[in-house]
């Protein structure tokens, strides 16, 4: 399945579940995808990729389609997720309401400056990176966020991958060659903003782009 | 131009600036593809949308090609660069050095809350948002990174339209619908946590995604 699928159906149900709020029950595919800048035909071809949610003359059903969406998206659960590297950008994200909000709980930090280990941020003890593996079994984690330098970066994610983290989100701008079967994505905040240089320079007319 | 293609660019010159600080002076299309898992037909077809870079038999010239990139990308200059919002997220952001290094220079901070107004932060006093296009016009600001609550973000876009900023990276996790000749690039952190959590789930082999 495309990359670009998967990121759109996080837009498709955040908008979802904006309608719900609003008290609706059902939504035709051309307002879904108005408020995201989508065309109703995309819309259609993007859902039918994962069943058939739509009904003629009624639209999507909203609470089955949320319920259908969360389920793919693997967010109808709590992932228990770590954060490695507890520097500005690490502890900005520990507080990050947005993670907990979709069933993402930051429950362990680790990092290997002997300054950081054992000190308590946001209610947790920064732990040494050699326990790694120790935790991630003892609280099943799976997923990561990668907030330490580049030039660490690489050393980490292999250490990561030895302790059964499954997902790294990777904050460090570097490209990655990981061990399978960790599954990476970088986002790297420089080149959002290069693109958005980018774009200022070349496309006069502006405009909304989601990264995804 | 896909801006898939303009993702690629930037990482063309990261590799680019590491060949080059290992003293090479020219790469082929597949060395330089292969650190990034993209192909030398696709190295070339990029390339190729911007110029005539590549020479047989030799590739192509680092430091020629170096130059190009920065000039299309345009990061040949400084942009002074505002941070609106100055919670955990944006003070972490200020101490972003990826962004010095690129040529984004954050010299101005807002926020629209009393208590940190007036505040100095990273050496730059937080400034209320008012006074926002006076200090964009001042300081030549065209770009802002947008780091305030969802339901804020709508309303401080359209004040940084009207106040002469044309590009915004926001973080705040909703759809900003804003007024030509804005250009926003939305970065939302959830979303790319849900689509790590998926590729856990639905590919077991891992690999690596950049966001572009």
């Amino acid at each position: 399945m495309p990359r670009a699928v998967i990121g759109r159906l996080s837009l498709y149900l955040r908008e979802l579940e904006a309608f719900e709020r609003r008290g609706e029950t059902t939504v035709s595919s051309s307002l879904l995808g108005s408020a995201l800048g989508i065309n109703d035909a995309q819309v259609r071809k993007d859902l039918a990729c994962f069943g058939q949610f739509g009904r003629p003359g009624i639209g999507y059903r909203i609470a089955e389609l949320i319920r259908a969406l969360r389920q793919i998206l693997g967010i109808d659960r709590d992932w228990p997720t770590a954060i490695i590297g507890v520097g500005n950008l690490g502890r900005a994200l520990l507080r990050y309401r947005g993670f907990r909000n979709r069933g993402f709980h930051i429950v362990a930090l680790f990092d290997n400056d002997p300054k950081k280990i054992g000190q308590t941020v946001g209610g947790l003890v920064v732990q040494p990176l050699e326990r790694l593996g120790e935790v991630a079994e003892e609280l099943g984690l799976r997923l990561a966020i990668l907030t330490v330098p580049g030039e660490a970066a690489g050393r980490v994610a292999e250490l990561a991958a030895g302790c059964g983290i499954r997902g790294l989100l990777n904050f460090a701008p570097v490209t990655l060659t990981v061990p399978e079967p960790l599954s990476v994505i970088s986002v790297d905040l420089s080149i959002q903003l290069e693109n958005l240089a980018y774009r200022v320079l070349h496309e006069p007319n502006g405009g909304e782009a989601i990264t995804d």
